[in-house]
């Protein structure tokens, strides 16, 4: 279910902005709490070790490599930034497209409630099936790539004992003697029941502008679907993910040794573990590194706050894209499928099956002079 | 209600830029001033304590604390304008959208007004009740997400002493068993209404072209009240919005001690309070980060301009992100929905009973020859 | 007018680029010329009193003040371009949308001549008229936003001067009660006009085909305007273009200080005015920040040549920005709102009135065999 | 073949992260690995050259020459990140829109199949011919630009024998004589035909609607394709890619020698083969730039980590932009066109040769009260 | 004409790279080639002037100015790249609206030929007309802003020649008294032909769809080309393309004298020619900027390698810009308007005047069983 919080910045209070950062469902804490504990911990062990394992030659020598793998953190490593910014970009744009082409068949049941006539058992029947015949193209469509119909509906057996295919269609189906997928089939089956419908007089018209229009609209119902399909099948290639979520990762691996926090000193209660040699530490303390680590030290932190900063930053970001990539996964912003098709089955019946034409009673509105 | 200043820059000058700032309403002061004074006010104290309270042993530590979070300040910390950017972008690009989308009753009133012939009291009762269903599926869409609606219509019940709705109609669309919302049932109405006027002969016509236009109208209209529905309740990503949210209140958090004024001097009146250990001061001066903090405190300010500055610049920034974020909130630039209804409903009661079609009597023009 | 420069750049030699620097209407050096004086004035005073006013303590503080800002220049200080890149962006985008958006009458006019049939004395008129209202519904929104249109047509009576309005119509106009603008009752006019016309069998068709597009193009017609209405009514919000002015601005009013060139020497014609302690002049010597004044002082320079290449370039950008924000202000590259009205006016009617009807007799053309 | 991963990434978890690290097909992995190990054998060459071929003036000379391109690493260098940011947005728009015109004869086949009627042997003819003529287009077109159908079919004759065109037709085609290509001949011969059909009275209609809507549909498949040809006959301006292109190398290329190990003891078993002039090494030693070599000398890789990471991250990104660029090439990511043809001839046959027109038999769905 | 090269980038391979880098039509090295020599050249006599001419004071002062103007180099200039970002990717999409603006005759060329019934030679002659004058109107709205149409048919008299107009249109085009450009016409003058044609009876049609049709496919030709005039007459605001023209041109300005390499030995044979001031040496020896000097010193280069990389780079892509400008230029990449002139009339008048109803006879394809 998509994470609802738009009520909370109904005003950009500097108390709303408190609160948006109080949720946890769907939130930045919920998405990287776990990788987050995780870095922590190896965190801490190196550290750990370093302080408490290392003999002083082994010291300098990790020492050294931190020193060495301090040069790649930041920007100066890889710009992450910006290739999350385009990323990111890239990955909203997929996943708010395919979110507008999920599918309604709101349209097409208005229109077909509004052009088909006739109220006789028949007629309701076929209409009915129109709506039904799209709701089952979508079922079949959305089993393959959606987590949550996937675990609904398994198969075509599962959808027909749900009531969205019944044993006639369901050979029709297999009878259809094709090498690809038959799930537009149902779709066919509506274009060809409206046909007969106009063929039958049912469709009351000086005109073919019916017919047209419905054709119109079930095309469109039904290019939706396939833009779903096409934004599933053809992702953004896998090289370019590829890059971007181990460019992150490689980061906070690299930082797990480059931003530890050297002790200098050396010293345990007041006495020098490691008297180092002079002019080795007289030549560094005059170098330009050296200072930058000095100050680091200034304050000898066990906790590495500014990197779990970063933390927030570059992994929620990341995140973010890893959760709206796939949007009919199990993730909590993914969108509901399976509510998706039961609304769409409800409301199409509703709406061709007598809502529609029930208009209330015509009485004059009370702002007319 | 939305911030006019388009006439303010209708030339680019110097002097129209500065009459620019000096606006209120909506203004880069108005959206900023509670957060900067809150701000200035936690640095004042953090300073004050520093020159006044702590003794020199305090004062060398929490001089060491500034001078490690002073590494992370600037774009060193984490790219601020580079994600604000992207995500600037972003909600500019939503709100935009949705603006668009608000939905206007002039198009399908015009239609109506042409295509339904007839002046008789059933007509335009007829004509008149079109307009008024779809100016209440929008009161009903926007009552969900809505501030402004929610407090003048909190329910059906204000709506119906608003004339919106009336008892036949509600008991109508209780009567409706549906487990969805139904605020799309008044547009159906409309579309039944505009069929039954063609069954009776009240839209004269050659072929069904007008029907077909009007429903492809009323269409278009619901779908935009449905798309402006999609970007309140389908939002940016939770986590999105906390990571950038959360990075530019971090990067003054941290600015808070980071910035501060170091007196290394510690005099009060030429006396200076803390000696320091010389060797400690000559290899602090002779490194590399030292000279920057010299330099800075060769002018002694209490006042943070710079930081100010950045401040007016990311916390700005990000409250155009806030506000325009959930544009139908209570903020300055904020839609006025309430007043859209109004007009709404107005004009398109006036196009459909008999504005429309009052024109005036037709003589030449004078630039015929 | 816009300002055409296209045929400059036919080719990309090195002669045309030059020729393109060359230009001064809507150029780069119009736009920032004046502010750029007057920066390098206010910067000459100072530079003049830091040089000549100035006693050695004051001379030092003012160095030190110096050393402080230039922490703050460059890219260091808010990252300028990014945002002037992505405002700039938006502002395009937004500028040529609303181009597009200007209104045509050709459209209409060459269907209204080829759809209504007739060319006696009164189905002119109504031709002509279908023009002239669009015409005059055009005139009355721009004369809200346009500062050419409101110089020459400050209000209804100058429309009805030259001819768009007559007295009829005034009144017609005047007797709607409406409390809602009433600049697009002339299109409804047009639309009126169009079905009479149908009715009265002016239009020769099978279907209501030649109705419906008419009414599709006078409504695409009316969105235009209605959009371009909509972009000068819903501005950028007013905190985000205050952000952006106001960082370049500040920008600038900080290198007026720290871009001064600082006279280490102190020394006027080889005396040394104010010798230094000159222990604090080693150790700043061997510090940091100083090398980098040193070298910049190794010329004395008293333009400031790099800070003024940064002046064309931010500060051009900007005005860019700005020239581009409201298209219909009296600017060089701004639109010529009045021109287009009367182009269309003559372009409408010479459509309607005859032109369009008067076909060349056909003879076979030079190709065929 | 699109290589298909959005099932790996349904929900994000770290596993799932890892699982599409080990992916082989259409990996970074792939697209990289005999670049990068080309780029480390010359690395390790001159490495070895370096360590044991030159001698003590050669290797001052070399590693000056190390520290002068040492300059030019990183974003110092020129921006990789910034152009390839906006390169590979570009060249992934151009992409999608080239895989979304792709071209599908469902949507005509679906219409013609219903607008067309008759099952006499003739009209199956026409119907089935209808389709076939716009797989042929298709193939013509693509074997132009596609690798995989040019070796597929790699002229006409094997269209011929394939059975997308027969004697009469290719005849027909060679007999028109026309300077330009004839691989649109195909779609009018599908127009004529329905035109044929209309004119027959093989498509009952009250108006011309479903000529107008078939031709609609034709027209927008052809233009599909005309959009694919486009894209592939004016690309990207060459200068633009090469600029790119170039750029990446260039950088790796000074990388080979600027991200050298220099050995600044130059010490093998503990003796200094290279004493050198302590005074050069003390001004070196005081001096900016040396240290950042010292700290990276203190850890003495052989395996240059930090650049391969960023060989990973450019190359890699790079390799995308690349294989995006022409997508109807040989690459694992590339659309595969002779597929695509086949399915479009087999459902396109199969739509109109009846599987359209045989609904199943209507009954009523179990949810109808 | 277009530079094709997508064959080469059939598959991402390292081979296929080297091959894109060596072609020279339409090339990075053909677009810069110029300006690079004529850099080189000042560059180089910059270079020997201070080497060879200038005495020890004047070298010293020379040096100053290098190292002032060194501080102006890369990003901290101004930031290129990211300017070079935004503006190319708006260009780049403005080219290619342009592109696909460009006009085809083929649409309604079919279109004619399906709709409008009659071969004998007045219809055939009405028919060929409504496509020359389609290519008239092209070849008079080219003629405004293509360097090659303007070469080829410089006025109305050589469109006459060429057999686009002839007498009696050209004088029907006279006669008509209007203040504003007239290439529209001919436009007009198509449309009423069709409705001529209609009022005739040679459209067969049961409703005004197909003329309702032929219109909206003219109406989209003419906007088409409206557009391309447009994206001419209304370009890029000058002062922006100046901004980033000149930037590009400042940065290598600067960078002549910038990216000097100083000879600080000032030895020629062994001699030192100017023995400095020690201290000034130590001074500068022990200060922050000297080393970066020291370090480009030790490789006395003669050839400013890293610039001329980076003048690929930057000047490489302006000029992509420049280019892609105004695409109806001369460049290389530009587009061939004549031979698309050309192409429109042979197409048009070979679908109108038979081609399109020759359908090869009907036989059933092989597929069937």
């Amino acid at each position: 279910m998509t994470v609802l919080y738009t009520d909370v910045v109904s005003r950009s209070t500097t108390w709303n902005f408190a609160k948006l950062l109080l949720r946890w469902k769907g939130s930045l804490w919920k998405v990287i709490w776990a990788e987050l504990v995780l870095w922590l911990l190896i965190y801490t062990l190196v550290s750990l070790m370093y302080r408490l394992l290392l003999n002083c030659d082994q010291r300098e020598q990790f020492e050294n490599f931190v020193k060495f793998w301090s040069q790649y953190t930041g920007e100066s490593f890889v710009p992450l930034t910006f290739i999350l910014g385009f990323f990111v970009s890239l990955v909203v744009d997929r996943w708010w497209s395919m979110y507008q082409c999920m599918g309604s068949t709101e349209t097409v049941a208005t229109l077909v409630a509004s052009y088909i006539e006739g109220s006789d058992e028949e007629t309701i029947t076929v209409k009915r099936n129109i709506i039904r015949y799209m709701v089952l193209t979508q079922a079949m469509m959305y089993l393959k790539i959606s987590f949550g119909v996937r675990k609904c509906y398994p198969n075509l057996e599962a959808l027909r004992n749900a009531g969205l295919i019944n044993e006639i269609e369901l050979k029709t189906m297999e009878e259809t003697d094709s090498p690809n997928s038959k799930h537009w089939m149902p779709i066919y089956w509506s274009m060809s029941l409206i046909k007969q419908a106009k063929r039958d007089g049912k469709i009351e018209s000086d005109s073919d502008s019916f017919v047209v229009d419905l054709y119109a609209r079930l095309r469109e119902y039904k290019n939706n679907l396939s833009n779903v399909n096409s934004y599933m099948c053809v992702p953004i290639p896998l090289a370019y993910t590829q890059v971007v979520f181990l460019a992150v990762r490689l980061y906070f691996l690299i930082a797990l040794f480059a931003n530890q926090y050297l002790n200098f000193n050396n010293t345990v209660g007041g006495v020098d573990l490691c008297p180092r040699n002079l002019t080795a530490t007289s030549s560094s303390s005059s170098s330009n590194k050296a200072p930058e680590f000095e100050v680091r030290f200034g304050v000898d932190l066990f906790f590495p706050f500014a990197t779990v900063v970063q933390f927030f930053f570059y992994v929620g970001w990341v995140k973010v894209a890893e959760s709206l990539f796939n949007p009919f996964g199990g993730d909590d912003d993914d969108f509901e499928v399976v509510e998706l098709l039961a609304k769409n089955l409800q409301n199409g019946l509703l709406i061709v099956d007598g809502a529609f034409n029930k208009t209330p009673a015509q009485i004059r509105d009370p702002y007319s002079k």
